[in-house]
């Protein structure tokens, strides 16, 4: 993708031909309809417009922290109409790519979890058994016995049958839960993450994202997990599986050039529209590596259409 | 470094030659000298050997959660005489950075320190201040507040004085600390490493090191910390300085190819000697990028030389 991006802000024309190539729209959320807990002005009209003209519109988020559910009561809490079913999320697609594309041997089903209960709760959905999450026992310093147990392989603190590390985010993250991550994944344990953004918005500033959870198990394994947010494919596969869309009807709607974006251009979406009310600047979009096909000021300007 | 090492383990002559070469031996200690709590047979009279030979010896450690004085406790426990004098510790390498090379405003002299008690003694050895640390006050959750003010940078939890965030090995790591330290690089704080090993050895098995505590806050920054153990040479001229030796009659001995081999072939030091009771194979001091002048089975194969 070396052409440059159509910058379609107060382009008419050009805005309705664009909405027009498209039956569904996927939504990257925070940075594109709202930031942190505050909504764009607009937003709900685009989406309003963009439903009025039959357009399929879906929630692609990789938040882990939060479930399907959760994610539904959030965009309910900003004046959000939404369904669930509308709802993708990175804890979701992760625990589909576990229940349904791993096959894992009768006996190592269980998934260690780093992170919080959007995770638990789309694993329990999917009927997979995990460990570790937002358990309190494990919210406590490791212990000189600890050392000792966890290289032995004890059982009274390493699961046999976990043959899953599934790393989000985790606001809960200590050195025990890593050190136990890390003597599953060395006895054989899948390394997965949930997704590996770098950062986390918050605040109109940046925090550490789910990758931070993720980096201390890659420096101290020397091996990466597989991630399924986006923009791995896994995520899109998911959508597309659920939703039986026409990818070159489809477009990718973000404000991150190196996840949104890459997810749609990778995917091989009809299109890909980028936003500078989030992380990337029109500089990421124009002239980096990664450009979308288009790019806007802000989503709302897609109500200029008429 | 091309040549293949000279394997001395058995080789009467060539260990006397070898010994004969130097005035001083600088040692890494977990993997060389002991295991965790278990002394190698045979470490203590070696040391006697060589300080019989009138060898200076020296314990370098890339350890942060100890001071020198802690150290020596540890020494003595596995009952190695030794000198506070003769330990150089990654904390105390991190602190004679910070007071004498660094060049602080008057108003950035302070540290945050994301680390244990060690760095703080080495810390106070150096009259610099510090805040964080062991401080009871960091071991809680994030909360909704904490982003708001953290981001604001309100000065109730952004010291406006740390010019410095110093990252060891934490065994009290969490994501108020993380997201702290990541705002206080981002305000222009220097971002300093004790050291950045991706494991320690514990229990005869391997878990996250220092290098992962620093890994979240690489990958959330995109960028990487000075760090000031080995295999920097910050910590080479430290040593030089205080026991003003001849670097071509000092040997390095340690078990790790890219940590210690590499601090002594990059301080161009007269030998370097690797030990296969540690992290490294023969395999890696043999074919490795990384290569000892020496090796032997173990330390203590030093004593066949008469």
């Amino acid at each position: 993708m070396t052409d440059s991006p159509r910058y379609l802000t107060g382009d008419g024309d050009g805005i309705r031909d664009f909405i027009d190539k498209f039956d569904v729209f996927l939504f990257d959320c925070d940075g594109v309809l709202w930031s942190g807990d505050y909504l764009f002005p607009g937003t709900n009209e685009t989406l309003e417009l963009l439903r009025s003209r039959g357009k399929q519109v879906v929630f692609v988020t990789n938040n882990s922290t939060k479930s399907r559910a959760d994610y539904k009561k959030k965009l309910e809490s900003l004046g959000i109409p939404s369904s669930t079913e509308e709802i993708f999320s990175s804890s979701y697609s992760a625990s589909i790519y576990i229940s349904r594309i791993l096959k894992l041997p009768e006996n190592k089903r269980k998934v260690f979890v780093l992170g919080e209960t959007g995770i638990e709760q789309e694993l329990r959905s999917e009927n997979v058994p995990f460990i570790g999450g937002t358990d309190p026992a494990y919210r406590r310093d490791i212990t000189p016995e600890d050392y000792k147990l966890i290289a032995a392989g004890d059982e009274s603190v390493i699961d046999p049958e976990v043959g899953v590390v599934l790393v989000g985010l985790d606001f809960h993250v200590n050195y025990l839960k890593l050190a136990l991550a890390m003597h599953y994944v060395r006895r054989g344990a899948v390394f997965l993450a949930t997704n590996i953004d770098s950062t986390l918005p918050n605040s109109g500033s940046l925090f550490p994202g789910a990758g931070s959870i993720s980096a201390p198990l890659i420096m101290a394994l020397g091996r990466e997990p597989v991630s399924l947010g986006k923009p791995n494919q896994a995520m899109m596969d998911a959508i597309e599986g659920k939703f039986e869309f026409d990818r070159s009807r489809a477009c990718m709607v973000g404000d991150r050039a190196n996840t949104d974006i890459r997810f749609g251009l990778e995917g091989k979406l009809g299109g890909t529209l980028g936003v500078l009310t989030g992380v990337s600047s029109k500089e990421d979009f124009v002239s980096g590596s990664v450009r979308p096909a288009a790019y806007l000021d802000k989503l709302s300007d897609l109500l200029g259409s008429s």
